[in-house]
């Protein structure tokens, strides 16, 4: 089923303790895109500027990526954001941020993505997913993202928005920060509390939580010892969640406990490598081994 | 089959946001005997001075807990600890610290002990682990526990304990210290080569990891909004899957698995209340219920 998504486009330059890439691709919903691909055809909403490579346009569109809904902006510079990792390879701290074309960015979601029955507002402005909300169609199902940026500064904006989602995918901190809760599963309570049937809560290398009217759900990460590039891993996460569910057309909790799984694995494999470099490497089959693997790891 | 424990009895003194008791009972062994005694009968040794209740002796005496082993030293005083923990439940401070008859604690096995055929090495100097080895007569499996203390201070006897252990069990902080290595995986592929056969690393509220010959296997907490005061929880962890690997008379790698799980699910009655008071108001029967519900969760 139709699946869109709206979001960042990034060029990003990333330090880990042994490696470093500059200017490589990056942005939320590149990285959701090409999780989700592995699994359904995407329509990806976005902002770029002059400086865009052509190339990267090309690579999201030979996987079922359509990106008629990509805006340029002549004379203007795509999003950049610079980080450096810790040794443990979970904290970062963010050394430059231009969010360029972004910081203006007014979706648009053209006429032929308006029926998307599955949508999800990748990290932005609570006010912007809000306005792609008004231009989508009764979708069956929407997801956001968010950050404490829009925690603290725009809550009002959030909250409004928390109404309007069927689902909130955020990570364990946001959690806190949202609902003034220190333990997970009552903030993912309050979550629901506040108007999404479900929550996701990512907790990094510690793998992923899922409240709903159905209970809670914890599941840890793939075990991986090849963390070379943590960048992108929530929005693969999300990507391979999103695509899965898009896939399967329907939202039950056992397709989410899935699909929660199957965002971990396309996550596992993003980690291994800088930027899409290791997801451009594997295919579904790859994905569906590890699935498997992870489940053999989980039976009791 | 027959389980020998050696390690801490305590008089602790928690603080928690919420609460606080004074001198209720803990100590590693403590948590550690009463976990396991769900599944087998426990021996235990260890030490405490005169101001040690007789009602602790008796509670553990009415589980299957054979207190033979405990040495009463006349004019001491029993081991004590102050703690406070931080709104998050998962870190702690440790405001004071009197060893007192544990500092010069010299462990003697009961010749009615010695033919244990599993035994677990509660925290302590491994120098005083050692001790308790050289008195058992081949048993059939020996894990071990530790922690930064003796990663720092005596790090040769912990080296040399290693080699003489089937399984250490650590904390994610004290692998990475132990081993140097950020990635927990690594990390506890490092331990292995080191000398056991197989490493438990406690993640607190995100797990535990499981390393050994078969690879690796990683485990969720088991979910709970109730957390109440998480001291013994490492122990009541240690305890419940020593006492299953007992109650199985194996360590296969299936069984180790289904320990963790079990110790996982003791573990988690333990956070529910201060000391052991939630753990005396439950039977085998309420954590096979919930190893059960556990196991549901990780159906994929």
């Amino acid at each position: 089923m139709s699946l869109l998504v709206v979001g960042s486009l990034a060029l990003d330059s990333v330090e880990t303790p042994t490696q470093s890439r500059d200017n490589v691709l990056g942005g939320s919903a590149v990285f959701f895109s090409y999780a989700a691909s592995y699994f359904t055809g995407v329509r990806l909403v976005g902002v770029v500027g002059e400086d865009w490579p052509q190339e990267h346009t090309d690579l999201l569109g030979q996987r079922r990526v359509d990106t008629q809904g990509l805006q340029f902006v002549e004379g203007g510079k795509t999003f950049r954001w610079r980080g450096k990792y810790q040794p443990n390879m979970n904290d970062r701290d963010t050394l430059e941020v231009h969010l360029n074309v972004f910081a203006d960015f007014d979706p648009s979601v053209p006429d032929g993505f308006q029926d998307s029955q599955y949508v999800f507002l990748a990290n932005a402005a609570p006010g912007v997913q809000s306005k792609v909300l008004d231009q989508v169609k009764d979708p069956q199902l929407v997801v956001a993202d968010t950050m404490d940026l829009w925690i603290n500064e725009t809550r009002d904006d959030l909250v409004s928005l928390l109404k309007r989602v069927d689902g909130l995918v955020l990570n364990d901190s946001e959690a806190k920060l949202l609902t003034g809760e220190e333990n997970l599963i009552r903030a993912a309570e309050q979550v629901v509390s506040m108007g999404p049937k479900f929550v996701v809560v990512k907790k990094g290398e510690h793998g992923a939580l899922l409240y709903s009217e159905d209970g809670v759900c914890v599941l840890p990460a793939f075990p991986t010892g090849d963390v070379v590039d943590p960048t992108g891993a929530g929005d693969s996460f999300a990507g391979g969640m999103m695509g899965y569910i898009a896939e399967c057309d329907q939202a039950d909790t056992e397709t989410l406990r899935k699909a929660l799984v199957y965002g971990t694995v396309v996550a596992s494999y993003n980690v291994e490598d800088f930027s899409l470099e290791q997801m451009k490497r594997i295919e579904r089959e790859q994905i569906d081994q590890r699935f498997s693997e992870y489940c053999d790891m989980l039976k009791i």
